[in-house]
């Protein structure tokens, strides 16, 4: 069971986003932009950046997530987008002993694939065990560990990057287990900055179009419907 | 006059490094970790990542800082620091009439410099007022203004990435002006996070040494002092 | 005026990239790979990863270029491209006696603002002169130097990076001179590599549309007779 | 068995290198300094750069490996390291039936285990093979196989990340597997750069001290031997 939690975040971020672009075009300073903006005037500035792109403001507030009850198949896809921060519990040092597995729903589906999975992540167990009784230190031991074995990690990105990953993550063609966690983490950023994360998800919603050019996921009628007006 | 603001940061932003270290090493979950770290655990740590260079931890906080009063000789150098976001006061859109101006103390210190200085930076802005007089656009007419142009900016850094700025910039060898900023910014960064930005800058102030391994600035046991034990 | 060199690059650029590609999808390996692939199937590949954005790929071939005769107006802009590599001539340490300078050419077509803009520019070399003379060390002489004051730099990127920076800079709403330098750079790298940088310019050229949602440059139709079919 | 093949580099990288840095200090430009520059001043500049640490110069210059043999405990900490290019053989896409396994020496040398090792890695290729038999699609399959499971990878680094690739992972206290990597790839690097790769290497080999202040592997020693003079 994925577990996404919104650790911290840069307080106010959309106040944030909107000073940081009003800087650029005026003569004003920062702080003082930061204090007199108007409400209102935050949020038509949030959706402008975000609708036309102006992506640099974004990157002056971040993330922190807490993500546990993921798989190594997602980790390893996650820590290559690289414009992020990440802190991940170590199979070097911390011992697997009875450790947590994700079983795929096409898996869970099928009991013959079920129980097989099942039976395969207990000899796994056990042949952990035995290799460290035997004297394998932890960091050889884990190489019998399968890719579905539960690890958690800690995630950092800025607004910007969290968009490029929504737009790549959230998407049909990602795999089932990262997306589920991408829509985990943009549920928690809408949260704190509705505005700055509106229509953010897969390029398609975002943009309106698919980058690839040609649907393969034949399902772009349905993810229109999730762009807002 | 340099003026830097701290804006915003990540808050609790040592108990943020603790934990993304604590995960590591720990079969316990982050929201966990954060909440229950005790304070003297929290400070104990901190120490030691910053102390043994374990800096990917350093990562997951970042500080936005407002900056007024410097020259674009100084943001030329700073925005050359690519682990950052900017957004800095346009000159293709703000207009430069009667610019504010950064005199080095050189000039100011001797009379017949700043006499000229000054009456040069006059026939500057009275150029670049009648260039715009005569309808060239605010993006040509700045052609002319002085590199001592004032210019205002919004600078996010994640901790390391801080850590090494000041490592380069609070060392004698960077020019004065960007030397000054980036004490301004280790002082505003060291009043929330103490602990965390302790015996940051210079690298010799740091790591005892000087990566150049020649003190050409002569100053080694001025700034061995600043370090604390 | 503006000198763009193609220093060197990685060799066989677009084979290096079919090569990658392939690999991802492949039981072969990448030596294997990249001697073997076919002429014809390099192209095609090359052509359906630029079209479609499977960018990753294209980061492994990248390009440097030699560029003179621009101004610090430029520099300032280009730097804020973090991610490339940049080698700078330097005004702390090279003396900029009779520097060259950048006349836009909106202030060429005028003549008062012509000669206004000569005499200024010869008040500021006089004026430097004189710092130096008078001790000032040229890293604070150089304040008074014009933003179009002449800078030589070392540029390199890999070739998503490249595709990136010719959207924004090949734009026409970036300024003249930055733009002038990317399509020279664009010129140069297509000489090398034709298919990697097929379509590269433009956002509007590469995608068929303007990101910013409203063709404000007004050139849309113009642009668009540069797209290959 | 790993195997570390040098794909592609950018063309006499000293030379390169040798010129970037010139160009910072000389009033000349950069492909009459790159055709001009001796080579015992090539050589004695890179040597200077790389001692001194002045590594912004060294990124202009980059490499491409093809790496084979290599299990998914190594990959995924490789690609932690964000300043750099990877393509990866896909589980998603490439079918891994027989997969062949990466073994650690410290089972292989305890006959027990290594019999244990061998048959659950068949045990695994049997319940995978299943799976696909049973339509379970291959990403999915994917999640019994082992950390061990064999990969292809392609990398691309500047000469500045992989000073500090290596930095990290010749130590002494990175794991066995990706340690033996790097020294591949060092050695691969070697051959075309040696003054550039000069007394790269672990930290204590490339600075002569422990960053972490405390020489945990107990090799100190034997590591400075590793030094040039």
């Amino acid at each position: 069971m994925i577990k996404v939690t919104l650790l911290e975040h840069t307080p106010e971020p959309e106040r944030v986003v909107a000073m940081a672009a009003r800087l650029c075009y005026s003569p004003s300073g920062a702080a003082e932009l930061k204090e007199k903006l108007p409400e209102a005037k935050v949020a038509d500035m949030v959706k402008m950046l975000v609708e036309m792109g102006h992506a640099s403001t974004l990157e002056h507030v971040s993330f922190t997530f807490g993500i546990e009850g993921i798989s190594r198949v997602l980790t390893h896809q996650l820590v290559r987008h690289r414009i992020a921060s990440y802190s991940q519990q170590s199979q070097r040092y911390v011992a697997a002993h009875d450790f947590a597995c994700v079983m795929p729903p096409s898996i869970a589906a099928v009991p013959e694939a079920k129980a097989r999975f099942e039976a395969l992540m207990q000899s796994i167990r056990e042949a952990y065990d035995a290799f460290t009784e035997l004297g394998i230190p932890k960091e050889d031991a884990r190489y019998v560990l399968a890719n579905a074995a539960e690890t958690k990690i800690v995630v950092t990105m800025n607004a910007r990057s969290l968009h490029h990953f929504f737009n790549l993550r959230c998407c049909n063609r990602a795999q089932w287990e990262i997306r589920e966690m991408a829509y985990q983490m943009l549920a928690e950023a809408k949260k704190v900055a509705p505005l700055l994360f509106r229509n953010a998800g897969a390029s398609c919603v975002q943009t309106g179009r698919c980058p690839e050019g040609k649907m393969t996921c034949g399902r772009f009628a349905e993810m229109m419907k999730l762009r807002e007006p």
